[in-house]
């Protein structure tokens, strides 16, 4: 616990006077004014965050977290629970959708073993930091102790933290577990009060029958475990993820070195969410990368009160969505730093 | 009107065999079926467009033309028609919106004077092609000769066959020059025959009076040219301009090379409305990277049926958003090329 409040006392307010110098630097550009609309809101967000008036978004890393859910022993998922580990060897061996986004973003992937059910060969592309060996079947019993769910936040602040010493100027998120939108939509329904129906998607692909039995499985959870939404350990304890407390640690923790946090889809929605109820402050660090196809996606995105980047119907996960957004923030950074204003470029400036 | 005709006859449809591999391909990649929604389809576009089954978008085209438009005496924009020539030398000096995101994208900026109304500088940086020192006042009477609307298209069928010979796997349009909404909203209201009031807008950035003024004189020059809908040739020369003339030649030259065109906002769209209206096959060979806060750009998508990229609220033109767009095309590239498969990564495929 100690880990945590450590980040949390270092989780501050952006910096304003950076953010409004950047915005006069941008209205002398050479544009209309606000012309290249979000782009602009971004690089002043980025500015505010990292404290610097021109920062350049060299080192880029997107955390890909892996996790198993026992909650697939109810059916909830399409793809059968091994492929949690056949993905980790695929995001290893380079061939995974993260990856090729990834490396066309030039970003670096730090894949973890935060709770996959099974003992993975060791490599120096996998950081291991088990929890369990996946959750408990949530629709029984709480998906993990209270102790294991600030041990998943502590483990990707560690994580955070040991890769912040190698250079980080801004980080993604993303997930593997098979099963996650179930504990997603869990977490999703618990804290925003919206129905379980409104806010439950096919994750991977199930199909009526199996949409409709999820939907049960995560409505059995929450009434067997009584997650209490003013308390978000708990929630993450109960219907919770490992993958998901990990990547809230995470998030926390960028926002405490100053990091901004391109937050990928549905899983790292509910991440987010998990770090927004712990510490609201952190919020501001967040940027949406894109609205995910899972419907539960646009109500964490309402809740929080973030407008994502893209809408290209992404459900992949994996931090797929999130490389795209880095993109994006590097185009927008470099328009501030790197463009010539009126001044310079001898540009005539508005008339009327 | 040889050139033209001669890239006409070369417009063909897309591969289609290509692209049903292409689709088979894809749902074999290690990722849910679809899960990467408008990236997949992107992908099987630009295999159908190139007939080539494993693209590369390595040769990346920013073709930014610039000209002046005589529309501007009638006070139809904020700024004075001096900075059209004016930035035309910030993109040769590589400070403008265009050069930064074009660098960011991979793309080279292809910058051409096809009709600004003094002479400028001659650079190796400068392609130039001028039909006439800007426009004549189209409020007052047609804006070019049939001729010079003519000589426009083809002095833009000749820039891309030019730069065609160094190698080039993808285009974005772009544009530069004062006062040229007016002419694309005309555009716009002739062959959609909307209301001239709901596709203008502020261009880079009229006030209230400004803008009734522009809606007054756009509704002024369709009175008294009479532009023919059924004869883009006769619009075009009748409330067009250089650089729009120019832009659907690129379009149409890029089509008959089976190359992608990534088309930019509201002027580049009256390029490519300009360009489908000549030859509607052309619209297959387009893809809309963005949707401008230049209310005739939606309607302008809407005409075609192109469904835009990105929603960034951008409205700066030169190419901008196209330098975005193309970035996600190499991406959604990159994912049908780049990608394990379920088989060749051993990963077990969904059981319902």
């Amino acid at each position: 616990m100690d880990k945590l409040k450590a980040v949390l006392a270092n989780i501050n307010k952006l910096d304003s006077k950076l953010m409004e110098s950047a915005q006069e630097r941008l209205d002398n550009l050479t544009k209309p004014l606000g012309s290249l609309g979000r782009l602009e809101e971004l690089a002043k967000q980025i500015v505010g965050i990292s404290a610097k008036e021109s920062p350049e978004l060299k080192n880029k890393v997107i955390f890909t977290l892996a996790a198993d859910h026992g909650v697939t022993e109810e059916g909830v998922s399409a793809y059968p629970k091994e492929v949690t580990a056949q993905m980790v060897y695929n995001f290893i061996r380079g061939g995974a959708g993260i990856n090729v986004l990834a490396k066309h973003a030039g970003a670096r992937v730090v894949v973890v073993d935060i709770g996959v059910a099974e003992d993975l060969k060791s490599s120096p592309e996998l950081v291991i930091r088990k929890i369990g060996y996946g959750t408990k079947n949530m629709a029984k019993g709480p998906a993990m102790t209270r102790d294991e769910a600030i041990k998943s936040i502590e483990a990707g602040i560690a994580v955070f933290e040991e890769e912040f010493k190698k250079g980080i100027d801004i980080i993604g998120t993303g997930e593997m577990g098979i099963g996650n939108t179930t504990p997603a939509s869990a977490i999703t329904a618990v804290f925003t009060a919206r129905t379980v129906e409104e806010l439950t998607g096919r994750g991977a692909g199930v199909d009526d029958k199996g949409l409709k039995n999820k939907i049960e499985i995560i409505k059995k959870a929450i009434k067997v475990n009584k997650p209490n939404p003013e308390d978000a350990i708990d929630v993450l304890s109960k219907v919770g993820g490992f993958e998901i407390g990990g990547l809230a640690g995470i998030i926390l923790a960028a926002a405490s070195k100053k990091v901004p946090v391109m937050v990928d889809g549905f899983i790292s929605g509910a991440a987010a969410l998990v770090a927004y109820k712990i510490e609201p402050k952190v919020k501001d660090y967040m940027i949406a990368a894109h609205c995910s196809v899972e419907i539960g996606h646009r109500i964490i995105l309402d809740y929080i009160g973030l407008k994502p980047l893209l809408d290209l119907d992404l459900r992949l996960g994996e931090g797929t969505g999130a490389a795209l957004g880095i993109s994006l923030a590097d185009a927008a950074v470099k328009i501030l730093t790197q463009m010539a204003t009126f001044k310079s470029a001898n540009v005539s400036e508005k008339v009327k």
